[in-house]
């Protein structure tokens, strides 16, 4: 396993983690500054804050900086109630693929998406299965789009608390039998899939079968990103009380060596959600305790 | 698959459902009474409940009104951060089962426990693969003294959102492996298990193997009770925030469906915490809409 206790080299930063400064909204050229400033080799942008600065201006700063992107956050949100939202949908996956090439991301993140209305309160029906038909046939739709482009797409299997309203992809093993049916490999195949995942500690650090899910991506390189924040104990909110790494419950040493035996040499990206602790402190302070965790704690 | 439209025959309410009524504490002994007074055949309790009532009491009021007991909640919380720990759990667990006994429970239900100390939290560690063996362990240990006095127990697997602080197992897969680990049983097997499990529509929905889980308790009779309720969206609570049936995105009789073909008979127990909605309201209007929800909507 890589050590990171000397440096913060392999460390990413999602950009979530710093959207809000003491409780402002802070624009996204503001945090690429803070972390080329601290040496940070790597972000990873959500879309509304890059369309808030203008794709031009942030792939300008990316560049000038010399910073990688682990993802680009975020494609999916495929199921929809009718056809025409179906076709919304994968016309803005599209777009977000092509912004993700824009800016040289590594892969474009995919929260698959859930029961159709969910989101707002109001779903429109309560059949999973046809949603994660969906999600397989919207995949599937992007693959060519994404494989013409050269952009991996990277499945996050979300939290099972996030199954009916953001995905309803929930457990690695999963995401990976969507990733055999609809981009098999041959054993051993050594270059960069055209599908693969994001393996979050946050959402699969409780799948009693997360060691060997991790394996099993592994022999196919499928593993495209690694993202890391903490289980508190207690958890306030279902999606906005998410812990700094060592302040949870996460083994997150254990997990991130399955990672690595697994062949995956990446980043470690920071995305943390906290309406109640850390979108109210100074971002700097913020990214300053990213890298010290990132060195303790990771 | 039965027919509930037409009666509540088969209707257990768990007695947490209506802990509190416009929103103060409600005896057990009067929640019997309304029970009774519906013509309500089964419920199951909590042992809080039982023993702020007395035990011999409401063995007594039991009888009278020939209630049936669907479970008893609950045995469990085997994790502990010394030996001693461990024995305390151990010798708790005894009492419950004796407990279980006296009332004439159909089972008793095992919310397994997790890391020690999470639920005040303080973790006394982070090892959940520790925590998991404990709780073999600790159903291993137990199962002697059910199998003497003939109290069959059902491991609850609950969501993963409880996998630090309350259960660390999580899906059903993961609770009948432990069945079939500490209980074998020839196949075809038809008289009632030692060890078995309860479904509950809340915990387990999101897992996309759920039907085959069923299925696969269903060959070996492990299912001992089956809980409904419903999965909110948005869901405001991690623990009480739960939907009366009908009022969520859980399709319910298609879960129903499964567990009926895979040979189970019993009632379907209401279990709902709901800090903000149902425990607010007066346990009349509770119980009445338990019972008209479960003819339309289970």
């Amino acid at each position: 396993m890589r050590d990171f206790s000397q440096d913060h080299h392999w460390l990413s930063i999602n950009t979530a983690t710093v959207r809000k400064s003491s409780g402002r909204d802070l624009p996204l050229p503001q945090i690429i500054e803070a972390c080329a400033a601290r040496g940070i080799r790597a972000i990873s942008p959500w879309r509304d804050q890059v369309h808030a600065a203008g794709l031009d201006v942030v792939s300008g700063l990316v560049k000038q900086h010399g910073l990688q992107l682990s993802g680009y956050c975020r494609g999916g949100m495929f199921p929809a109630a009718d056809a025409a939202g179906l076709r919304a949908a994968l016309d803005d996956n599209r777009r977000a693929l092509d912004e993700a090439c824009e800016l040289g991301a590594a892969c474009l993140v995919l929260v698959v998406g859930a029961l159709p209305g969910a989101l707002d309160g109001r779903a429109a029906h309560k059949d999973i299965a046809r949603a994660r038909a969906q999600v397989k046939d919207g995949i599937a739709a992007l693959l060519e789009h994404a494989r013409a482009q050269g952009m991996p797409l990277a499945i996050e299997p979300l939290h099972p608390m996030y199954a009916a309203d953001r995905a309803c992809v929930n457990t690695l093993a999963q995401a990976l039998d969507l990733c055999e049916a609809l981009d098999p490999r041959p054993p051993g195949s050594a270059e960069t899939p055209a599908l693969g995942v994001a393996v979050d500690v946050y959402h699969t650090w409780w799948d009693p079968l997360l060691e060997q899910g991790i394996a099993r991506a592994g022999r196919a390189q499928r593993i495209l990103a690694f993202h890391v924040c903490d289980w508190l104990t207690p958890t306030r909110d279902l999606l906005n009380d998410r812990g700094m790494m060592g302040d949870g419950v996460i083994d997150i040493p254990r997990i991130r060596s399955w990672v690595e035996a697994a062949g995956f040499t990446g980043f470690s990206e920071v995305e943390i959600f906290s309406t109640q602790d850390w979108w109210l402190r100074p971002h700097d302070e913020v990214l300053d305790t990213c890298i010290a965790r990132h060195r303790s704690a990771v």
